[in-house]
């Protein structure tokens, strides 16, 4: 059994009300019953219960986050630089890695009401009907983490994906390159499915090329599907000159394809990613992506956050900067 | 602010006490009184209190982990895996990514503490004596997952890493090699530091193959410090025919270093990492390595520390099979 505050005044042969006083930090306490009841305290190893204290409070200093998937670079660092703002300014998270199962999302989200954490973050774009309906009539601030779903009334910390997705095309165009072929994402994703594919196509409007048959396929994010889209893409038909990925790891598939079937990146077909993810280090050729500010995404969601739960009442979006870096998988023609 | 038990009560026009046994899905309530009650709780989005009920009940459902960082796709993996069994037996993950700080490690027990998790699990072994002394008297169910620290009470799930170490190195050793260089952990580590060390000294000496001057280098598990380790090894002396690396990060560093110094991998040098995280099948070539059953570690993880939250008393470790996992970046001599 835990040791309770009565324990700690028999131990320490004072009142339980002086043992609260000592926990309180009240002024008044004579130094010698202190250092009795803090002697006691370590003895015992006795800890005040928060859940206690969170009931007198109304502050559990809690917050809540709903992760699609925890195994992803991406996702993983954006929460691993929340997590690290958060404890500065005293705050707990409890992560929820609902692995793309939006029913596990309602779950968790009634979980967090009843936990009653003082704010949710989302990474996660995908909501159902009950969802919606659940987190209007939520009372709790809530921020939206790299997505931006329709129709909601809550904030976003996102980048710009179709200007950025804009100028990934247009720097393949810049290097000479007309048959570009676009692997994309999830299309039911505004920001990430949607927004990056309208940017590539914009691009290649703007110039005047024409999209070649079979060279525009969709996939959900994972190497593996750019694998085994680079694959269908190699099936038949003209090979492009250059690939845009919506996502590094597709990017990183599609690389993976080129190569067990002996072409060479860039010599043969340039790659370029999205996302700035850490595997744009780690392969080789190493990857040249449109990155987004994975670290200050993390931090300024956060910030946003408890922005909101000091009563702060703006809820406009943070669209952050996104940047080329070039490493090695392009070429100019 | 949230609806209160008070005004379901008198959206339903009933007394609270009704109100509180339809919630606790007494018997004998009549079933208009029942519908009243569920149309004005679905009506004000009321939700009881988690804090409240977690007092009456004792139960929190609550589970603390302590990853050393989440960024790390191994840790993830498991982490990924031990929410999946927890969530199915109703229990909610606070995870806390410690990033390798030890202060922040003893900060987070504490609030575990405080919090009334039913169980935490930790990932990490650099204990200093503070925490041991803390969750040694923290009277709550406790186990290392993946690691095994000296001189601990608490049960650990891991696998045997001086015998996996010993085979791998074993595995190069068969394919003909002799100069065979070691790139290790963290000495401090007992489980993946001295264990994966202790394994290739082993077979070493137990083949009679001397080892070379300057073969022998420790990292911290990371891809840089694998790519600079090698660089090392590069710079004078004679090279090794193949590395044994710690981990599948230190051993892709190894791979890049060697990429970008113009030798081939596995021709000029082979190349064998540990952990079979999910890097292994990224690269090219692809990595052979030593694997851990990380998904399995997870869920082995959770099912034993609810047995410890259900009152079992087994602290014994469970130790799991590794397996070599042979891909494409060794070759025989």
């Amino acid at each position: 059994m835990a040791p309770k505050i009565k324990d700690v005044a028999q131990k320490a042969g004072v009142s339980v009300t002086t043992v609260s006083r000592v926990l309180n930090g009240e002024k008044y306490v004579k130094d010698d019953l202190k250092a009795r009841v803090k002697k006691a305290i370590d003895e015992l190893g006795y800890t005040p219960s928060h859940i206690a204290r969170s009931l007198v409070r109304k502050k559990t200093n809690l917050i809540g986050v709903i992760v699609p998937d925890v195994t992803s670079s991406f996702y993983a660092t954006i929460l691993s630089n929340i997590e690290k703002t958060a404890s500065l300014n005293d705050y707990n998270l409890i992560v929820c890695n609902i692995i793309e199962d939006i029913d596990k999302e309602y779950k968790y989200l009634q979980v967090f009401k009843e936990m009653r954490v003082e704010g949710v973050i989302v990474m996660h774009e995908k909501l159902n009907d009950e969802i919606r309906e659940f987190i209007d009539k939520m009372d709790i601030p809530l921020i939206f983490s790299s997505v931006k779903p329709n129709d909601q009334k809550f904030g976003s910390v996102i980048i710009d994906d179709r200007a950025a997705a804009y100028e990934a095309t247009g720097y393949l165009i810049g290097l000479g390159h007309r048959r570009i072929a676009f692997i994309g994402g999830d299309m039911r994703d505004v920001t990430s499915g949607q927004g990056r594919y309208a940017g590539y196509m914009q691009a290649m409007h703007d110039n005047g090329i024409a999209i070649e048959q079979g060279h525009v396929r969709f996939g959900d994010y994972k190497t593996q599907s750019g694998y085994e889209l680079m694959a269908d893409m190699c099936g038949g038909g003209e090979l492009p000159t250059a690939v845009f990925a919506a996502s590094d790891d597709m990017a990183v598939g599609a690389m993976n394809c080129l190569h067990d079937k002996g072409l060479k990146v860039p010599e043969d077909v340039s790659v370029i990613g999205f996302d700035g993810s850490q595997l744009t280090e780690l392969v080789r050729p190493r990857l040249t992506s449109m990155e987004q500010p994975i670290r200050e995404m993390g931090q300024v969601t956060i910030e946003k956050l408890l922005d909101l739960i000091a009563g702060q009442t703006s809820r406009e979006d943070a669209v952050l900067r996104h940047r080329l870096v070039v490493r090695d998988s392009c070429k100019a023609r």
